[in-house]
């Protein structure tokens, strides 16, 4: 295995690295014990943008895993006071910080801290810009592998606003190189030619009933201005590109919804079936955090901070 | 004894069962051993309105029960992104969080959630909007149990803004229920007809020679502009309803001044009787940690997750 | 030695209780053990102002002292209600904190506190307004004497907006009182004669090559407007009062560069030289959390809920 000294993006991972992370979350969700420490490690998370999901499960993968927890608010710290991200973040491992998880508008954020000879702390990266967002990718993989077995050959459909999300971007080039067949679906003006070559962009109605998988995606409300002249309502998303109850049954028995959240109910997907027996939106955040507790304990073992597994 | 798997509304406990959290509440104050978790519980404390003293008194009844703390900032949570409170509490109940306390301005915000078949883990109210607030009722209760021996009797005078206050309504109902004998004060325009039937409505210098327990309410200075016409300012309502020192001596020996605070110093009551011999105020705030290691200790039992009191 | 019950102002304290306080700072970077708290210990860090690094070095040493904290945001908390600091504080008292480290932007805010008959919590001066900061000047001490091995007859330069640095004001008149020979720069208009006396004003190229230690203070850049009437810039100030690269070549082999943080690379100091040979910036940090483990050892054993060391 290769060790994970920061985790940024799993496109970095050979196959067998990550399939061997999605084992460790399975297995820690299973109730395989968590290695020791070696010594009190500190942890730090630093979200520049808005979130509870994403946050609240690294806290509490942290905490089931020992780590202690330095608390700072980017909303009321220096960063105000324009100390860049790299400063703030060589401020925290000057006063013993170990690892940093973070999340910020700009797209791959870590770049300079990698490449900064000064810095020499974990990072974990909680979402970067219009980049990716590699725990919520792991948490979606295993999501998929618990409930099929394996992700080779299952067909997953991405739709929604392609361009814009992160997630997306995420998901498709993974599961793409473990073997799924993807196809997109949602508004043209919303498909982003990175997907080309990916898989196949059709309309709800032809590709749903193919589906093992449909991950619908988050619809940034503040979106809804800049599409075309026309008027474009939640209204009319959800006629023309929702889950609705109806194009639900054109779905698969064996096949499951999945969703980032937080969910627009009723915009892209039918509040019933966010809480139907296809769903899971829920099962997918209860898995984030053993997906999280993963991705810090590959990170800790790597840095000698954590006993290896037995 | 009934089981308290939520806590949101002492109206709905039975007298015996109010009466076993209050003596809960004294026993912890007394020095009784807390109880051991049976596994590692966690909490998060959702306030969605502003709060020094219920939210810092929750964080350290919640530490004295050996509960971890998920930290969840509303104010830069998913809830910014148009989630409701029962998709944020089930992604709390996703990741792991078995009791969430929340401070919410709708009234009764727990309505939905306890009616929700997909929620499960514990809810405690930290007041809700023109609703009410347990827990300051319940260390009410004890700050009264502890200085007379009991309620039944009492004659308790709840005085200001009635009206707007969570604090007096909660308040005036389970102490009636308790047996007390309750006087109202303060502005004839801030009096609501909730409270026909509980009491007397007086003025001071009328009530203040009969009580035993004077309770003063908070002002929320920005309402000094839709009373009426005249001009009213914080001057004009202490001279008027103030707790004056000149009022203050009308007052029985025996009798105890209350507050739920942030007290307006020289406003609702002056300042040298806030840190007076007849003061209960930062009493109050000291009871109140163990009210609610009480209200924790009772959801928890009901929900398995600590041992029975020997 | 003389108890340090609060820890407000260095100035308070002998000469011999400074350097004990170094000395133990600098003991505990040695590895020395932390003595066991009596009973569970609670703080609260109230940071009225914006801070990353004193914020987060403080939770760094409370918690490697094993002190419990409750988390209180001022920015949420009852102060918006238009409470004091007075009552702030007595709150948290009263719900059991045994310490409280506070910033403020009140000048000598903890005065009204001591002198408060019904304040006997901890309270520690994260810096005060216009006035001190003790815990930076200490870990400012500790990165002087750690790398010289004593103060006493060192020529340390303080350069940069004197008037307005309470950093400046705090280090001046401690290291003065240890033997340290001072020298000011920076313009003239943001000199203070504060600091008559305590040593020699001049020009960066005439007092560079004197010193051992070359203190620069953080430019508030909003203070741009309002030196004087010509066009002032932060590529002016860097030009006639900054660390250049040239000017970095008058100073000694053997001096130092320090800086209180956050920098503003190319204003104050030339990027490269914060990350320089000569810098010990990120060194200042990193003493710092020893630093506040000394202060936070005085006052919990002058309080008795601390072991003494062995």
């Amino acid at each position: 295995m290769t060790e994970i000294k920061n985790c940024l993006d799993l496109a970095d991972l050979a196959p067998a690295d990550l399939q061997d992370l999605i084992n460790l979350a399975q297995a820690y969700q299973d109730g395989q014990a968590v290695p020791a420490l070696k010594r009190p490690v500190y942890a730090a998370n630093l979200f520049f943008e808005n979130s509870t999901r994403t946050k609240s499960s690294f806290q509490m993968a942290e905490k089931k895993l020992g780590i202690d927890l330095i608390e700072v608010d980017p909303k009321t710290s220096s960063v105000q006071k324009g100390e860049t991200l790299s400063d703030t973040v060589r401020t925290l491992q000057a006063i013993g910080v170990d690892l940093t998880v973070i999340r910020h508008s700009q797209t791959a954020w870590y770049q300079d801290l990698v490449e900064n000879p000064h810095i020499h702390l974990g990072l974990l990266n909680a979402g970067d810009g219009a980049g990716v967002h590699p725990s919520q990718t792991l948490l979606d993989l295993l999501t998929i592998q618990k409930e099929f077995g394996q992700i080779k050959g299952l067909k997953i459909g991405i739709i929604g606003d392609l361009a814009h999300s992160r997630v997306a971007k995420s998901d498709a080039k993974i599961l793409k190189q473990l073997g799924a067949e993807l196809y997109f679906g949602g508004p043209r003006a919303w498909y982003s030619n990175e997907f080309d070559g990916l898989g196949h962009f059709g309309n709800l109605e032809e590709i749903l009933p193919e589906l093992d998988v449909v991950m619908m995606l988050r619809v940034q409300l503040e979106r809804f201005d800049d599409i075309n002249r026309e008027s474009f309502t939640t209204v009319t998303y959800y006629d023309q590109y929702g889950l609705t109850l109806d194009r639900a049954k054109l779905m698969k028995d064996s096949a499951i919804i999945m969703h980032p959240a937080p969910v627009n109910r009723d915009v892209e997907i039918a509040s019933e079936l966010v809480d139907g027996g296809k769903s899971r939106i829920f099962t997918q955040m209860h898995n984030g955090v053993y997906a999280r507790m993963a991705m810090l304990t590959k990170v800790l073992q790597a840095r000698g901070l954590m006993e290896e597994q037995k």
